[in-house]
C-alpha cells in the first residue's frame, strides 16, 4: 500500500531556514513538496542556488506571489510553511485558513496571543486579530496535546514556529519553570539568557556585516539590554506556563560558526532546591522525548553534537550556595531552531509519527 | 643618550602567553632579554617553534633549570616573568626575591592572598606563605598606585597577573563595585559573568579535546556551576573592592577563533540607578586610561577590535524594569589577559612609561 | 518480507573515517551492525565518544583484538571493514578471507598490487602476497565491473579502498586517461594534482600541529616534491588506466575546515582538443553516475556543497594556448574520500543498489 | 632635531587594503598622514568604522573628489596612494604628477606597460598612455634600483603596486626565470600557479557570495582557465625578466581565513638541475633582503606565520624524476601583497630605510 502523501508548499525556500526545510521535506515518506517560493529565484533550479541539496534537483523556484495563492484550493495543497521574512505570512494566512489550507508559520507573525506586543516590537499594524486568536505556538515538547487536539478536528490548523534562541531557552527553562508554577520556588525576574549563534541565525542577505572578513575568528553581543525581539516572545512563554509575569534578560551574540545555537539560561530560587531534584524535572519531562538528550554531570554539551539533526542537548548546573541553576542547551539553529520544529509540528498536524523524516 | 636597558627572563616562553611576551618585550626600548626559557625546546631557535615571530630570530631556547635558576643574580637580571604552568613560580619566587630580582607570575601562584584557597582550587601545598603576603593582583586600572608605591622603594616586586576571564570581568564590573561599595546599591550575590574565550586560553597542549576538527564551527561550555578557577579568583578580587563578601557565578565557554575573549557581565541594583549614571562612573573611571574604550550607546564590542593590542572595549547595556545591567568587555585574552598586561605591570615596577611598547 | 540483513563490523570505528562510517551503515536497511570496535574506547557507549551519533545510542565499543577476530566466523559475519592505521588489515585480513568473510580495507593495505611500492613506501613487510593478489582497488566508478564480476562468485571478496586526494584526483583525470589511453593524446608527465583537504584528512591524533590554535585561520602545504604517499597510490592507478607509466607531481595542503577536499588538477595535450571534447568525454563517462556531478561552464566546486554526501562534484577549465586543462574535483574527505566509498564498495560485493543508505 | 616629515594621503582608505595603510602609516616616523579618503564614510571618524585601529582615532575620513584633488599642490603633499578600485587612480595620476606629487596605486591600473592588456583585461579605455610608460611595476624585490634611481630625480614618481597572488608568484618563481634567462633552461610555459588566498582578498563588499555562511568551513575554485586578471600580469612581469614569452596557467582558490596567502608554483626545466642548485640561486638572490625568509628543507610556509607583517616565507620543493620544482609562498595578501608593499615603495621614492615602518 502507498503510503498517503501530503501536498506542502514553502514560501521563502531560498533562504537558509526554507532551504532546510525543504532538504527535510523530500525526504519525508508522506510528503510531497508541490512548490518551492522564491521571488528573488523565481525560474530557478533550485540546486542552482544550493547545489548542496542534490535531492531537490527537479525542483524549479516558483514566484508563489499574490495571484499563486489566491489559485490554490485544499484541493492542490494541504499546508503552506511560510520561511519569508516578518510581516509576509499575516497577510495571506487569513485566506489560507478559511480554504481550509494549514499554515505553519516560520516567521514571528504568529509565535504572540497579544498583538500589540507584536505591533510594538515588530513595526506592523496587523488586522487579522481574529485568526490570530486560533494560532498555536509550536513549541513541541510543551504544546502536544493542544497541537493534537486541533489537529484532530478536521480544520486547518495555524502555527506560530518558534524562534531559534526561544526554542533553546524554553527547552532549558521551561521544565523548571512549569514543575514550579505552583510552589513559586522560583525567583521572579531572575532569569538571564546568553545566547550564542551560528551566523546563518542572521539570515542570507548581502550585508557588509555578515561578510566572512568581518566575522571570522571574532564573537560579539549584539541588542542587549531588552532590545532583542526574542526577549518579548520568551517572556510571553515563560509567563504563561508559570503563571506569573516573567521579565527577563536576553543577551544574543554572533559566533563564529555557520550553524548552531547554544543558550546559558540563569535561575535562581527561593531555597536550595539540590541539583538532584533539578534533573529528577528534567529527566522526567523529557523521557520520552526522542529529540531531546539530557547529558550525564560534567558533559557539557556541544553545538557540532546538535547540527544536521532535530536534537537538543541539555546540561544542569547548579550552584548551591547561590541557589541557581545554569542550564545550557544546544540545539541546530536552523532545524530544532526553525525546520525541524516546523516538520515537527506539521507531522503533529497530519496525524503522522512525530519524528517522521527528522533525525 | 642610551635608553636604560633593564634586564629580563622568561620561563615558558613557547606557550601561546610566553610567546606573546617575548614578542612584546623584543620590542621595547628598555629591555633586553636575557634569556627564552623552555624545557620543551631547550636548544632550539625560537623562531623554529614560532616563525611568526622573526623579530626573535636571534634567540634560543635555554632550559632554565633550578640550577639555572640560582646562578642568577641581580646583576645578571632585573626581572623575570614566569609564563609557567601553575605552582613553578611559587617554588622559585622566594629566593628570586630574595636576591632581590622581581617576578612577575603569568600562572596563578600569587593571585590569592588567602592561600587556602589556593590550595583548595588548585591542589598543591604551599609553603611560601610569607612572600605571598608581599604579592599584588597585578590588575593594574585598580592596583597602579599600590604597584607604583611598592615599586619606588627600589626592592624585588613581586606582581600575581590576573587570569584572562579576570580581567575582562574585573574591567567590565569593577568600576560599579567601586563606586557602590559604600552605599551598598549594588543587589548581594546577583553577579553572574558568561565568559566567551578563544581556543589559545586553553594553552598549547597536544589533547584530543584541543584539535581544529573537535572544535572548529562548534562552541560550548565548560566548568559550570562553580567549578572554573576564575571563580574564586573574582570572588576575591570583588570581595575586596566592594568591602562585602561577593559570591558568583562563572560561566566560561570555548568559542571557534584563535584568539580574543568576551565577558557578558550581569548585576543587579537594589534601586533603578539608570544608564546614564552608569555611563557616567565608568567615563570617570577611565577616562585617563589608555588601553580601556568605553564604547557609545549601540555599539557592541568585537573580539577581533582588541585582537592584537592590549585594548579592553567595554559596552554598558541596562533594563530599567529589571534594575540589571549587562556590561561586556572585548580583550585580546592573550595580552590584556595576560602578557600585555604583565609588560604593563613591569612598565611600573621599573618606572617606565606604563604604556611603553604595548598598543 | 523483511530485507536481508548482511552482518558487518568495524575496526577503527573511533576514529573519523571509522565513526562515519558506522553513521551511515546504521541506517542501511541491509545491515546489521554486529561490532564497532575500538581500542582506545573499548567498554565506552559510542555516542560518549561521539554524541553527534544518537542514531549509534545503543552501540558499546569492543576490544576487536586477535582473540575476538579469530573467534569469528562466516555465519557471524559477513564482512569486516577496516578504519584502522596502515598495517593492521594486512595482518587480519588473510584468515579472515580464508573464512569466506570479506574484508573492505580504508587503510592502505591493499590498495598496491605490486607491494614494493608499499613497503618503500609505508615501512612495512609483508608476507600476504597472495592475497594481495586477489584485492581489487575499489574506486567504483572505474572499477564496478571488476567488483561486481567477484561478488558474483559467492566468495569473500577484499577490497582496498582508495585514499581521500586519490579519489578526487581520480574522478578528475581517470576520464581523460581511459579515453587518450590508445591515442597518446595525453602529454607525458604533465600531471600535477594540486590537493586541499580539510583537518579531519589527518585523523584524530592529540598532536600539536593538530590543535585548533595552530591550525584555524591560516592554510599551508605540506609533504611536497614526491614525498607524499598517495603520489605513488595515484601513479600505480593512473599508469594502469593509461597504459603507459605515469609519473606525476602531488602537493596536498590543509586548509581551516573539518572536512571536505579539492583536487586541482593540471593536465596537457599534445593536441588543442579543445573544452568542448572534454565535456563531451566527462558526461558521457558519468552520465549514469549517481553522485558524480559535471558542473555546467563557470560554475565551480565548493567543498561544502558535497560534505556530507557521497556526491563528487567535478569543473572542466581548459586554455587553448597552452592545450591544458585545470580539472577541480571537491568531495568529503571522509565520505566519497574514505566511508561512503566503502559503503558503495559494500553494497557491490553484496549485490544490493550501489547508492544504498548513501546520500 | 626633529625626523622630516613627508605627507600624504590616501584615497580608498576604509577598504581592507586602504586601512592597512593607514594603520601602518600612522607608526611611520617619517610620516604625516594628511588626508584619509572615503566616499562612503565621509565626515566618519576612521575608528568608527574601525575600531581595532585606535592608533587612527583622531582621524575622520574625507570626501576626496575631483574638487579636492584638484587643490592639492606638492606644497600640501608628497604622495597619494590610491586604495581605490579600478579605473580611478589612472583619472587622477596625470595631472597629479603633473604637479610634482607622486603617486603609487594599489589598484591595477599602473601594472601594465601594454595598456592593450590593462584595456582588455579591466575594460577602461585608456587616455593616460604618456604617462603610463613613466610607471614602474613596484615588485621592490626586482625592481629596487629602478625605484630608487627614478627617486633621486627629485620629480614626482607613479609606482603601479603588484597585485597579492602576482606578489607570492613572483618572489616565488622569480629568482628561477631571472637566473635561467640566458640558458634557456626552463620549460617554456610549463608554469603553473596555484593560489590559495583569504577571503579579504575579495574586498568589503556586500555580496552574497561573501558571506560567513557561505565560505566558512568550504573552499573553491575561480576563474580558472585563463580568466584571472592576475595570469596576465604575471605573463607581462615573467617575460620582461625571462626575455621571452611566458603564458602560463593560473588558478586562484578562496580559503576560509580572513588573511594571509599562499602560492604553489610549478615550473620545469629541461635538465635535472638539482633541489641544490635551486636553493643557491634563491639563498642568493634574497640573502640580503629583510622581509623573504627562505626556509630550511622540510618545512613549510604557513600563512599565519606571515600574517601581520611584510615577511614572505619560500619553500622550495624539486621532483628530480620530472625535473619539476613546486614553490611555495606565504604572505599576507593585505600587506606584502598589498599596503606593506607599497609602504616599501613609498620608503624607496622618498629615499628612506626601506623596511621603516614594516615588520
Amino acid at each position: 500500500m502507498m503510503a498517503k502523501k501530503y501536498k506542502i508548499g514553502i514560501l521563502g525556500s531560498t533562504g537558509y531556514t526554507g532551504a532546510s526545510l525543504a532538504a527535510i521535506l523530500v525526504k519525508h515518506p508522506n510528503i510531497e513538496i508541490k512548490f518551492l517560493g522564491s521571488q528573488q529565484y523565481a525560474g530557478k533550479k533550485f540546486t542552482e542556488i544550493y547545489p548542496e541539496h542534490q535531492s531537490l534537483a527537479e525542483y524549479s523556484c516558483v514566484n508563489a506571489d499574490n495571484k499563486f495563492l489566491d489559485s490554490l484550493s485544499a484541493k492542490d495543497i494541504d499546508l503552506i510553511f511560510f520561511a519569508t521574512p516578518n510581516g509576509i505570512a499575516c497577510k495571506h494566512s487569513p485566506s489560507l485558513i478559511e480554504k481550509n489550507i494549514s499554515v505553519i508559520d516560520l516567521s514571528a507573525d504568529y509565535r504572540f496571543r497579544d498583538l500589540s506586543v507584536y505591533e510594538k516590537w515588530y513595526g506592523f499594524k496587523r488586522d487579522d486579530h481574529k485568526i490570530n486568536e486560533q494560532a498555536i505556538y509550536g513549541l513541541v515538547e510543551f504544546k502536544r496535546d493542544e497541537i493534537k487536539k486541533l489537529a484532530s478536528k478536521n480544520k486547518a490548523v495555524l502555527i506560530g514556529n518558534p524562534g531559534c534562541y526561544t526554542t533553546s531557552a524554553i527547552l532549558a527553562l521551561g521544565p523548571a519553570l512549569e514543575y514550579f508554577t505552583k510552589s513559586k520556588t522560583i525567583k521572579a525576574n531572575s532569569i538571564i539568557i546568553d545566547g550564542k549563534s551560528g551566523i546563518s541565525g542572521a539570515g542570507r542577505k548581502a550585508e557588509l556585516e555578515l561578510l566572512f572578513a568581518e566575522l571570522n575568528d571574532s564573537c560579539s553581543p549584539y541588542k542587549l539590554g531588552n532590545t532583542h525581539r526574542h526577549g518579548p516572545e520568551l517572556e510571553m512563554f515563560f509567563s504563561e506556563i508559570s503563571g506569573e509575569k516573567i521579565e527577563l534578560s536576553f543577551s544574543p551574540h554572533l559566533i563564529p560558526m555557520s550553524k548552531g545555537l547554544l543558550t546559558t539560561s540563569y535561575i535562581e530560587f527561593n531555597e536550595d532546591i539540590g541539583e538532584a531534584k533539578l534533573r529528577e524535572i528534567y529527566n522526567k519531562k523529557y523521557s520520552g522525548e526522542k529529540f531531546i538528550k539530557v547529558l550525564e554531570p560534567d558533559i557539557y554539551p556541544q553545538t557540532k553534537w546538535a547540527v544536521g539533526s532535530n536534537n537538543a542537548f541539555i546540561q544542569i548546573s547548579y550552584d548551591s550556595r547561590l541557589k541557581r541553576a545554569t542550564i545550557t542547551c544546544a540545539i541546530d539553529n536552523l532545524i530544532k531552531g526553525a525546520a525541524g520544529q516546523a516538520v515537527q509540528n506539521m507531522n503533529l498536524v497530519f496525524g503522522l509519527e512525530e519524528g517522521l523524516a527528522l533525525i
